[in-house]
């Protein structure tokens, strides 16, 4: 039995969304609440498509398609093969199933319902039982600016443009999180910073108006998404190198979240004497269902250990 | 040869577009064009959906499925399940590859390109040759009066309720042609109206504002929806019926279009002699791609005897 009675888990795409699950496996589904970066959202085929949030309706669902890394099991592609001949860019895919969310969530903004509210739907009819709340409901979009290409929205720099090399991260747009996230983090009783990409996918929460002063306020823990010096997933590595000045490791990790984090978990072997902070280490690279909850279990027995 | 340079094709969805397939084997592209109703179009699931456009552009593409008799062949419906579990309405089904269709359209119109402009760039990329006109760019919506149901959008009428009885037919929205059609109406040598519903496939196009009038300077020449006392798909025999007055035949037809057409090609039998009008006996239901370019010739060979 977790000593907390209301965790709030900050995510980003896949591995925050693969802890999550391990989260959502140990703690009663009213005792999680997920804030999910939506700082990556964009428009697509004049859809309004959030990654963040429909890896971790995907994931908790049991419908993601772990081995790909993105989108839904057994997914087809027959819409894009036409949007392709009809000369639509094609850079982005979105499965034929897939498109079902992003029409959905499109038709319900139009209509003036909140991204807050259209995503509780979805995740109800799917069957996800934890609250998984967008960080805003108004547009905040990262920006990347690039040596090469100048300056790119998220998914362009991430999935057009392959990472190219990254001068600076910036949020333009709405800067409030909404009352939900407040109210989450107010009665939480432990932050879990999952394991994503600190610059691109919890910086855009973490930056939100009053969100970094509250979170200060509690117990906070975080999951290294360096591992060994590289990233798990994703551009992280070089990011850290070019942004922060040293080297990638938990140490670069735990000075960006320096006055915000009271302990780090870590990889087996990462926690060098180099930073003052508390940290577990383990194995962190999670695999299925029961590897997640067991990381889970040790991330809230950590969390129990500092307070 | 025909002697025709320019025919202008008056269609609505299944009927008109397989006839139009006929024509467009047997004519040059550049002298056939198509006026496609468009009372017929609806916002679904937040798209916009062509029904009738649709189905000339597929059937002339080679990309219809025939047999079912709407919708794109080898198609998949698995956007439409999970849309149903999102709780949207699934009473209209749109196929994955369709989605592609109206995502395309929908993104177009949004951006401000007109309906004939995208039907353009659409036709074009599926290697449809022949000029394909929506009847208007503005919205014009065709209502169906009933008297069980009230007052219902075309579509609903159709499909949701699945064709109550109608009291009367009414177009509701802009009633101006595009000036494409004026000015493909005003080149036109020869204007055949295909074998589509008179009330809610013709009429929406005629009645647009001059129309009719320009119309009814040409050799006009009609195709018979009814045969033998019925329609052949669809229930315009009981709107005839009620509408009219009259019996469902070729001559209540021929009454409808009174002043506005020269001749009526009808099926086998169906010509008697109550019609003052020129009328042609054949076989008017078509089978396959050369049972289409047959009936064409006949068509047109009809017309130029006609002139």
């Amino acid at each position: 039995m977790s000593p907390f009675r209301s965790v709030v888990f900050l995510s980003g795409g896949v591995g925050g969304a693969r802890l999550l699950h391990g989260m959502a496996q140990v703690l009663p589904s009213e005792a999680l609440t997920a804030i999910v970066n939506t700082g990556d959202d964009f428009e697509h085929w004049g859809l309004s498509v959030s990654p963040d949030l429909d890896t971790v309706m995907y994931t908790l669902s049991g419908l993601a398609d772990e081995s790909r890394g993105w989108g839904l099991l057994d997914e087809s592609f027959r819409a894009r093969s036409l949007m392709e001949r009809y000369g639509g860019p094609s850079w982005f895919a979105l499965g034929d199933q897939d498109l079902a969310t992003h029409i959905t969530r499109t038709q319900a903004l139009r209509d003036g319902t909140s991204l807050t509210a259209v995503t509780a739907r979805l995740c109800k009819a799917v069957g996800v039982r934890q609250q998984i709340l967008p960080m805003c409901d108004q547009p905040r979009r990262t920006i990347i600016d690039t040596f090469e290409y100048g300056s790119l929205p998220f998914q362009e720099w991430l999935v057009k443009y392959r990472a190219p090399s990254v001068q600076a991260v910036r949020f333009v747009g709405a800067n409030g999180a909404t009352s939900a996230v407040h109210h989450a983090i107010e009665r939480a009783d432990l932050i879990v910073l999952g394991p994503s990409n600190p610059y691109v996918s919890i910086d855009p929460i973490i930056t939100l108006s009053g969100v970094r002063e509250r979170l200060a306020q509690k117990c906070v823990v975080a999951l290294s998404p360096i591992v060994a010096g590289r990233a798990v997933k994703g551009p992280l590595a070089d990011m850290v190198r070019t942004l922060s000045g040293l080297e990638a490791s938990p140490q670069a990790i735990a000075a960006h979240y320096r006055g915000l984090v009271r302990g780090m978990v870590v990889e087996h072997g990462d926690a060098e004497a180099l930073s003052h902070l508390p940290m577990h280490e383990t194995s962190t690279i999670m695999g299925g269902a029961a590897d997640r909850a067991r990381l889970a279990r040790e991330v809230l027995a950590f969390a129990e250990r500092l307070q």
